[in-house]
């Protein structure tokens, strides 16, 4: 009964096989070996259009290096509270922008509001050269709860952030799953609904560590190579990265992992709501979600489960919708693409149970 | 009738007759100098405590060189939502740090309160090495509301700050201003308050650019040296800050300055209570406060004052007490040590005509 | 006939199996999981020595890690003139250790010597703050011209260096090549002659992506976990890392792998010695060098070589022992663990072949 | 005797005066004032052009600034390897442009030669993004050395950096002592030969602390205040540096200070050239030189001339252009506009006494 993360369980068999195959034979590097040229052919195909994509092996290196070539060190990027680039990632964010401003907003909510984006950019009034003005806007689709904005969500914000001459990055760590939550295209998500860049998580959903960077607007992709270098983070074997997402891409792999694992998160969720110990954390979560679930689970019923064997964690206090709750805890459950039907059954075997 | 900030005074005649001294014949340089030797000598006794003093020009400079001397570039400092170090020094303490968070609480009152540091600290759970842990408090004396932190402010504050193993910073702008409106000695405001670090600024008070950091915890200060030079903050001609505090410090001129600037603006803040077109901003300003009035003014009456000449500044809209206030905007009145009466009384006349 | 890099070949069987083993099932993340931890065990076991070990995926990272924990933003390294830290690492090693200088010497020897770096720290006298002191040594093992260090030049060097209060940091990216042709244990090449930090290089010797960090001198690693996880380079799924070094380390693997591309360089390096068309760059190169062979080549030969289907990369000019030769280029071949015998043959047949 | 360096003499009267008459009544902060506007003025009037001019404290602040604007932090300055940038201001150059490489050449001459600067570049050979490309040009003039490059110089070596696509920055830290020493017009020595930007250095030249930054080619200047914010250089009280430029550049005022410091250097070289236990260091030097003279003299003499109280510094022995000297010592004799003829008599006298 691991919830734990999806980055605990290993790659994909088709994603293993494809470094396999990869790994045979001389090859060009740094990044210009064939699986790398041929990853980013099937991501323009994918995103229908004309893109630049580059790869690296985490997703914190994905997001920092995007946003690096979105804002000056002098400019502040805006993003949801509970966002991880501003919980997760230490400090890299102003590590790889020269030391850019991170603003969160909306913490009491899963995800970030068009009218708290509105309300502060509005009310901002910072004036130069003295306060930092906001310069990009980073949406996380799934959400950092687990909550996917859907494609007008998306659109407001981008709007606003337009109208702002802010860039707009989506950190797509757990993409797959929201696209399979909205049942849309990725061009949809992305370039139609106003984003500049997204970072394409493929490590949470089947692959090693794969991330992609993919701009639509290319003209901010200009520095990517030096910067992605100057971090450490052009791979010599570039061919491990292009495998991987050659595999996770052909014949829709990605998407079918994602389809398994929102799946087997329903069920979960199901559990949660049916049983008279938990609840759902977000009245929002009951409509687009992926393989997360957030739940209020009671106190005694939460060392009931860990006792079982569960493996899940608690999440901030602070991210609490509901801060005055003293009899339960919010926790956070991760399906991953090779959570079984044995493990769900087992959980909610427990969580059911009336002792 | 000019409100809008004291750095638009010049040096008072005290300190330029101390430039004017020390300007003349040969002398050391790069800060090795006697004037700077003795304004540190001044610094200890006023203090009553054996410190290390460094000079610089600008209150950024000082600010930022003190906050990178208590945090590591994956840290987070924690300060109040107003705090000039959030909204006024661009990023530069980002700069400084090598990319340190700030992290801003209490936005809707006028200074930071012992519960939002409690909640904040209490709840944050962050996880290393993934979250920016907090490793500083920054109190601005005065606040950024032209409120003074009483003395157990400060030390409720400070004390919860060690409890976490953070350091302590205080932004000391306006700390003579403070100072008198507390009417308590200089150690009693630092360091036996817990503050370990005091940028002590004079250019908002009487010179023209000189500003001290002065390290009541010396340890602290290992490094200062080369983060000054490393910034371009070490003056050739060091005698140009020396003198400045020299002479602002000695025969307590620059407390003689901040009370005559403090009663002046208690004049002020008379005239705008007794007025029925405007009110005090904040509830706590009627007590502790120094040389800045924040007030909420009718919309009619701002107009009448600006055509009268009346020089001042409204306040950013994301920092209202109350923010449906259509009627009547929030703006800052600073008084200078250079105000005079007739200033005074020419904008109470405008202020309380009926028109 | 490929010669152009090391990096061009993939991983070794046992390292793939290793990657494959590795793969199943559900695994802690972020480094907390058994491969990452057995690997550090083997290398305490191999280098005869308590240490701390971390893991990251490219050599750069691994460099530039392994120096921000040696030096202070405002302090110098010393390495040769040709090493990849000043020359193939674009401007990391500033952005690692948030702006350190690095300062080459050298520029006409393969290898740095005791009498260079005596004589730079002997004549340096800069004066603090004003210049940045040296405060680590680096040292690339093979050097970046394919010349092992011998122990006493290691000695030697780290000597001058402790004498000045400089840590020592060993680049070891073809770190086993140097060991084999040695022939000395892996403890006598470090720790035992003066290295604090070693960045053991295993993707250019048979793995994928895998380089460790290694702290002999474990409390210059107090903050690697913080600068690691701040530059991206903590993965989430960390036994791609651990697997691969366990692979690698195992059953004397990774000397298995050099001790076969050396003896293959050496096959090499006699053709070119007993070829009219060639001579070995350096005289050093005679002695001690593992599995790079640099070489004067008429340029005529070059052609011919290249239009047979050769690989492999000219030297920098401004790297030129002999500045003036105009007939004949420098170039670098290189001999990967699966460089094949016929390979060797079909090159020294052009290369002796009197057209 | 003080010839330890022209920044231990105070500001000259007239500057001082300015300082003074500015300092009176309000003024608008942060460099809105009536005085730098005035001195912006002046200087586009002085240098016969448009331009954009920014004033600074410190050097080192006026160099970092205006570098940060001409490279990325993934690029290369190439300067000369006695140059002040890199020798005398710590790591300021890279934490101000974020991590650029600064590159000395030309260790043995007292100016960067076009010679070697053609020498590298056409030898550079660094293939991106792995090698950081030159994209900078600093000269400094006069130079480090104290030799004023001619206008031939200038121009050749500008020609060489535009050919490459590198901007170029001239160090005039002691620009109007060359200027003097040419006899040439301001625009002749900068923008019409090749400068984009100039650090104009007054604190050296009868300042207290003025340096200004002039972009000739504003294009690059865009960004600038948002830097000199950041880095804490915009002082609120901007009249102090607007007026001390007011002060200086009127009535010709810089230069006559420098006419008066050159002529007194003239009569110290002729004292030290006509000695037999001195010499001057560098032949070049006997034609172009400023305020500055560079010397051999004998060990046993330098014990006597400190004996009787002259203050000079040794240069360090790495730029020695003769480095087996053993019986002389190089040294450097600064004069200042305010250096006296009994100061120069008495220094001749104990120069060629016997004894």
């Amino acid at each position: 009964m691991n919830f734990g993360s999806d980055n605990q369980s290993g790659a994909s068999e088709q994603v293993l096989n494809a470094i396999i195959a990869a790994n045979a034979g001389s090859s060009s590097s740094y990044g210009t070996d064939e699986w790398t040229h041929k990853a980013e052919l099937l991501l323009a195909e994918i995103f229908e259009t004309d893109l630049k994509a580059y790869f690296v092996t985490s997703g914190t290196a994905a997001n920092c290096l995007a946003l690096s070539c979105l804002v000056q060190p002098w400019d502040q990027i805006v993003c949801h509270d509970h966002a991880h680039i501003l919980n997760d990632e230490l400090t890299a964010p102003e590590m790889y922008t020269g030391g850019a401003r991170l603003t969160g907003l909306d913490i009491d909510r899963p995800k970030l509001s068009q009218q708290a984006l509105f309300e502060y950019l509005t009310t901002f009034e910072g004036h130069e050269p003295h306060t930092p003005q906001p310069r990009a806007l980073s949406i996380t689709q799934l959400s950092e709860s687990g909550c996917a904005y859907s494609l007008e969500e998306i659109q407001a914000l981008t709007s606003l952030a337009k109208k702002h001459d802010m860039n707009v990055h989506m950190d797509g760590a757990r993409f797959a799953n929201a696209l399979i939550s909205l049942n849309c295209s990725p061009a949809d998500m992305t370039w139609k609904a106003g984003v500049d860049v997204l970072c394409l998580g493929a490590s949470k959903n089947g692959a090693l560590a794969a991330e992609a960077v993919i701009f639509f607007n290319k003209e901010l992709a200009k520095d990517f190579e030096y910067r992605r270098k100057r971090a450490g983070h052009l791979l010599s074997k570039g061919r491990l990265l292009g495998a991987q997402f050659c595999g996770w891409l052909e014949q829709n792999h990605w998407l079918d992992l994602a389809i398994q694992s929102n799946a087997q998160a329903h069920k979960l969720a199901q559990s949660i709501q049916s049983s008279c110990y938990s609840e759902l954390a977000w009245p929002e979560q009951k409509a687009n979600f992926g393989n997360e679930v957030f739940a209020f689970i009671d106190n005694a019923k939460i060392k009931e489960l860990r006792n079982a064997g569960a493996v899940f964690y608690e999440w901030p206090k602070r991210f609490l919708p509901t801060k005055d709750r003293s009899d339960a805890t919010l926790v956070r459950l991760v399906v991953s693409f090779n959570t079984s039907d044995s493990e769900l059954t087992q959980f909610e075997n427990v969580l059911h149970s009336s002792k």
